[in-house]
């Protein structure tokens, strides 16, 4: 069991969609920021393990069980908790709850430290991940397969300006933007997510054109996104009609 | 002098660009959420608003002047007051500042009152205003003017489900965001904003066609926005080269 931290929070206007409900992608930057005050206050912001040892934290992937959106105005509780890590991995969990303590989202992100010069994954030094308390484990818990796509149906992109973070490329949270908008406004507004996971397999920079490709399934929807020959991420997406009710 | 609200913030990860500095056109959907709150406060939340009148409330224009744009995990405080209002508008100002308290933005709003049902502009109720002790003046302080383009560079783009907010149009964030990226990637990241000004001047709906219009000059940009062989949005934007250090 690692150190658990959590934030309170009533959702403001700019952080839902159309159906009132919580913007899921860039609410995954939100909760990285959040983690990022947690690291802070236990002396482990990104500035310090930047200039003390140079090194960056990336997400390589991410695996999301949705029960329920959180609507406009609704207060959540986001609780996060760095539960283990193995010698190149850390595994943090978000838990978001709503005000009677229901478990509306669960989200596993899998991090790795990368050595900012030469982008080479690096082992996970021990007195840097000390005061976060999460638990030694041998097993690399590696995260779900995706199978290649084919007649995928494909969506041409460039990359703007404005989905570039500060660490220079293309920021997470658009990929899953791209993935949503490959299934167009009349899926997205009458299907709800129940799960999804991504995997990130190569950062995109500025200006670069990006193709999106999309499968869907009776239950689900399989994901790439492509630019200049290679693959840059995975997903799958899991989905129910809004009027059914059931999981 | 009307009432002012203020709240304070560290900036994250997540509202700051890749030159780790405010991200401007998120952030004044930030700073309607927060003004929102100011109005909750005084019992005329949206919600209110909109079950006790039928109305809702409506940006049309922005005048922004910027001295300095505060970057990652700077403390800013927001300051709001709706600072006067006539027959038909009501004006608000934000002003940010950094730790020093010195000005770093100031954002003029201009909104007027919509009938949901007729979308039409609707006389400011007296007593819908009253909490705010905004000053009631007689004199309309009309928006600047805009010279239409001629000869301007044109970008095609498709709304997308992310650029709909919850009242089911293209939130007023996502124009702006538009009329930067119509100026491209390097010119963003050598040049920075002095002052821009946008007037909203038609919706724009799900899956719309969308056509930016630019035209350059020496030290501002001109921006229009089309759907439909109508124009919805015009903009001014003011920069200086990012090596000039003079106003």
């Amino acid at each position: 069991m690692g150190l658990r931290y959590q934030e309170k929070m009533t959702l403001p206007f700019d952080m839902v969609d159309v159906q009132q409900e919580l913007k899921i992608p860039s609410f995954l930057a939100y909760c990285l920021a959040l983690s990022g005050r947690q690291s802070e206050l236990l002396g482990r912001g990104d500035k310090e393990i930047f200039e003390q040892y140079g090194l960056v934290w990336v997400v390589t992937d991410y695996e999301v069980a949705i029960t329920r959106l959180p609507r406009y105005q609704e207060t959540i509780t986001i609780e996060t908790e760095a539960i283990s890590y193995n010698k190149f991995f850390c595994y943090r969990i978000f838990c978001i709850y709503d005000e009677e303590g229901d478990l509306l989202i669960k989200i596993l992100a899998y991090f790795v430290l990368i050595d900012f010069e030469t982008r080479r994954v690096t082992p996970v030094p021990e007195e840097l991940i000390a005061p976060y308390q999460a638990e030694k484990v041998k097993k690399v818990a590696r995260a779900s397969k995706y199978r290649s796509l084919e007649q995928a149906i494909e969506q041409e992109r460039k990359v703007g300006y404005w989905d570039i973070d500060l660490n220079g490329h293309v920021n997470n949270s658009k990929y899953l933007e791209w993935m949503y908008e490959s299934l167009g406004y009349e899926f997205l507004t009458s299907h709800r997510l129940t799960y999804f996971q991504i995997k990130y397999v190569k950062e995109i920079g500025p200006e670069a054109s990006v193709t999106t490709r999309v499968v869907q399934e009776e239950e689900s929807s399989l994901h790439e996104i492509w630019s200049s020959g290679q693959l840059h991420a995975q997903g799958m997406m899991k989905w129910k009609r809004q009027d059914d009710k059931g999981n």
